[in-house]
């Protein structure tokens, strides 16, 4: 939960001068997004997006970030569209904080996404990889195979605090994903945190993609199996064929999986199902005493982990 | 730091029917207030606040804040104006919270208010004060006079930690305000907590005073009192005669103060800033371990207290 930055008058007056986008009507912190400081903005022209990142951002990949937003928008995926001062850039310092001004994506996420929501979901991603696929800067993904060890080391010694059993359990898991891990499939950019709280609807009709914090080049299909593990499955933990149908259907309607990627699809849903447990464990116990912001429970993913485990290839998915 | 409740969008949309202010644009939670938790809500209407009241509002006393927006709006009180939905009711319940939806007031607060934001401020407290005098709900300032004793006594044992010896002097200035606090002068509905972050400007003009959740009966000029404690001292704690003269002329070129209360003025801003001292101490001293939240400097109002201590008489403040 965030707002860590304070925002002055002063500053925002200083920054708004260069800015063509009109006077500030209201400027109020948001209580969303971990990462950084976010603002919602109102000007007489319209809604806009202020956000100050802090530590947990690198600097030096808000270029990607705020290039990609930018190339996309201009592809017409809708997403927050980087808003250019008078001098033409982009991103500033505002409170001694790298800056930037986005456009305000309408909408409302949904709490218990439908089948139909599934399937835009689905034409939206595929979008968004076509959109991508011309995109000229590149950042690795640090949350993929390569990047899970050191998180396990980190937990191993705490993990059976969590679950019993539970530090051998991810090892193994962790030496399994290694030695399995595809290669060669069709890359590009990714999403790479497509759940639910980020995307938008407005009338029932997708509205937008937001928060491209953590995109990155990785396999195409990696993205779709991180909405697969976010997107459809039930509160009680098991997996909605239906709705993962709608989605798995709906994305190769504008892009097709090819026989690779068909193939390694469920190893891609076990790999995007441990690194949100992974990263979840990670938070849940290193978490900050009385902090107002409450780790996510990271068995929910241990047990869509499970489902991957157990599926007897793509069919289980609803892929063939 | 807010949103304590998160709402679903099934809440969102279940409450939005009750309502005939257009469809949800988008729906975000805001990180300010620490009592409730605020949304600042648009539709294709118009932009709003969604609040849903926490356990620290008691919800017996929400209809008087919300019977006292809707009344200080209809006399011409730039404020929030409660929502009815198209029952005619203003207060009902989301996701198990009493919540109500108001309008929006544009604007943004100053961190450094000028001797014109001090004047504009006078103005607009008097305006308040003439516009509640014929409100008929009643609530008594919990946080006044008779008010002060249990949180002195809660801070007794611990307040030396924050300043030696401040203990004993906090126990001296109670006996003395709780023996010397006027009677008789001019009473009304105070909203006694008009610190800058609750008035909004909009290009350079005041354009709405908000957060009404202290407002009650209690002295009129004990409201001016708290005003002047937090409008018209630097940062270096030194009082600002220049802004504390505009927001006393200003507000008495509206509702004139009468002989008693310009004699009283002294011992109300006293009191003033030690209930302010009093309540930061408390919160200082009962923090919760690693929250966001930070506590406030109560010795802030311990040296704005030195002053009014040392003042000698309503000349002291620009008032003759």
């Amino acid at each position: 939960m965030a707002v860590y930055t304070e925002i002055t008058d002063d500053d925002l007056g200083g920054l708004m001068a260069q800015y063509d986008i009109g006077d500030v009507m209201s400027c109020k912190g948001i209580a969303e997004g971990v990462e950084n400081s976010n603002f919602l903005l109102r000007t007489g022209k319209g809604q806009y997006f202020l956000t100050l990142y802090e530590k947990r951002v690198k600097e030096e990949d808000l270029p990607f970030f705020l290039g990609l937003m930018d190339h996309l928008a201009l592809k017409g995926v809708r997403c927050p569209v980087p808003i250019r001062g008078r001098d033409g850039v982009i991103l500033r310092r505002v409170a001694g904080r790298p800056a930037a001004i986005v456009s305000f994506v309408d909408g409302v996420s949904v709490r218990a996404p439908g089948v139909d929501h599934c399937a835009q979901l689905g034409r939206a991603l595929a979008g968004l990889h076509d959109a991508g696929a011309d995109f000229a800067m590149r950042r690795a993904n640090a949350l993929s195979v390569a990047g899970w060890r050191p998180l396990v080391e980190a937990c191993l010694g705490n993990a059976d605090r969590v679950r019993p059993g539970l530090s051998e359990e991810l090892s193994a898991e962790l030496a399994l994903l290694e030695e399995l891990w595809p290669r060669g499939l069709p890359e590009g950019v990714i999403h790479a945190d497509l759940f639910p709280d980020n995307v938008h609807f407005l009338g029932g009709k997708l509205s937008g993609l937001i928060d491209f914090y953590f995109a990155c080049n990785d396999f195409l299909a990696y993205d779709l199996a991180v909405c697969l593990n976010s997107w459809c499955f039930e509160a009680d933990g098991a997996y909605n064929l239906t709705k993962g149908r709608a989605l798995l259907r709906d994305y190769a309607a504008v892009r097709a999986l090819n026989s690779g990627e068909i193939a390694a699809f469920p190893l891609l849903c076990r790999g995007a199902a441990f690194r949100f447990l992974m990263t979840r464990l990670y938070d849940w116990l290193n978490q900050v005493p009385g902090a107002l912001v409450k780790p996510k429970d990271p068995l929910e993913y241990w047990r869509k982990l499970g489902f991957h485990r157990a599926a007897k290839g793509p069919a289980a998915y609803g892929l063939d």
